[in-house]
């Protein structure tokens, strides 16, 4: 098997994809994968190299040299769910993150684990990504939209994760039997609950259940490894003081 | 066969879901479905039964009673893409909008509409929802920061607009051998590209392979009857003249 290629950078979206790759390590020893450090600030995820495995334009991407059904050169993913999505069927055979099909509630589970995947994608990552943006890159010119767009994506942003405090009452993962199972829908969801301080959410905003399974994947080697991909941040032992948040740049 | 449920209002992500249903009800005659028109108006989609169903308290949302393997009462599920990734594997078992797994290609073709569908939830959804947001509904005491909000969700909606264009290039559909076959990538997408001037994104500022891939697709009946549910809009004829643009409302 050759190595699965990752192209990504330390934020949330990358997170989610090194994560899982460092989750598939961890059960099966022969999976390998090389990180490729994209240099946002020179836009490296611009360059035409890379606009043909993802015309979006985005981290994280991955290329798998290992599928040549439809692209010689390896088959190009693009958007972290779909990456997931992708080496969770390629490489989680033995369905660890998953439920076998012989499990009669395997296709609710799966499609359950869909539907907190795209509301992640289509809710807590944009909202809490403009959550960050006002808050963090706006300044300058926009210096007067500040209060209106921090306002408006925080609220948004606290909303979304008091259903995310619902979805985890009496529970240890969001889907499955019981407690739940650690699958998709929390590996995907945990990068950017990890950073919510960022989008100005402090503390005691965000609910018990949520902090607790923050701790209770955090706590996971593979995660350790993933969230240090392609490299550490300073930032990550500062989580542990409940009472840190980002200072805000000067506008 | 029971008919499925649909709570859903007359938006671009309800629209992907009744499209969906159409399809299916074109090509299954014995497949149907009933809609539940949600007043958000009257937050109906925030009470309590309703929740029940959809915890993030979105349309649309599905109710499916012929499926109690998990839920006694049928099973709910949020999210469209959720949704139509349900609707695809349990009612399309003839893959007549994806493709069968005979086909070599067809694991890929399958990540490739997940690719494009997880760009349409993260990206063209949400980027020119917060377009259409500060365009036509901030207003009173966020009359300054329409500006800043309108040109960073235009352009935003504009690039991921020349995504799609390029993605189109040579093709009548996202995915698939040769021009490509009409699949959910298409389905999904489709509904926000039709109502791209709500966005204030002008006639002129979309491409020719979108313009083209918006007509072909509107020209399909089922998506004729998709679009008109639960209500015929007024503002659908509008569509025709290439100049109009919705008017914003005084601030």
């Amino acid at each position: 098997m050759k190595p699965v290629q990752l192209y990504t950078a330390g934020t949330p979206n990358g997170q989610k994809v090194s994560i899982m790759l460092e989750e598939i390590k961890a059960v099966n020893p022969s999976f390998e994968y090389e990180t490729h450090a994209i240099d946002m600030g020179k836009n490296q995820q611009k360059e035409d190299w890379f606009l043909k495995m993802n015309p979006n334009g985005r981290i994280p991407t991955i290329l798998d040299p290992n599928n040549t059904a439809t692209h010689a050169e390896g088959f190009p993913v693009m958007e972290s769910l779909a990456i997931m999505l992708y080496l969770e069927k390629k490489y989680d055979d033995e369905h660890v993150f998953s439920w076998p099909s012989s499990d009669p509630k395997a296709d609710n589970f799966r499609n359950q684990v869909l539907q907190w995947c795209s509301w992640q994608m289509a809710g807590q990552g944009p909202m809490q990504g403009q959550a960050n943006h006002f808050r963090m890159q706006a300044t300058g010119d926009s210096k007067n939209v500040v209060p209106y767009g921090i306002k408006r994506y925080h609220d948004e942003t606290v909303r979304l994760y008091q259903v995310l405090e619902a979805g985890l009452e009496g529970r240890d993962y969001l889907v499955g039997d019981g407690k739940g199972k650690y699958s998709l829908a929390d590996m995907l969801t945990f990068p950017w609950a990890l950073w919510y301080r960022f989008a100005g959410i402090k503390h005691e905003e965000v609910g018990p259940n949520v902090k607790a399974w923050i701790d209770r994947i955090k706590a996971r080697p593979a995660v350790q490894k993933g969230l240090r991909v392609p490299t550490e941040s300073e930032l990550l032992k500062n989580l542990d003081d409940p009472n840190w948040m980002p200072p805000m740049p000067e506008i």
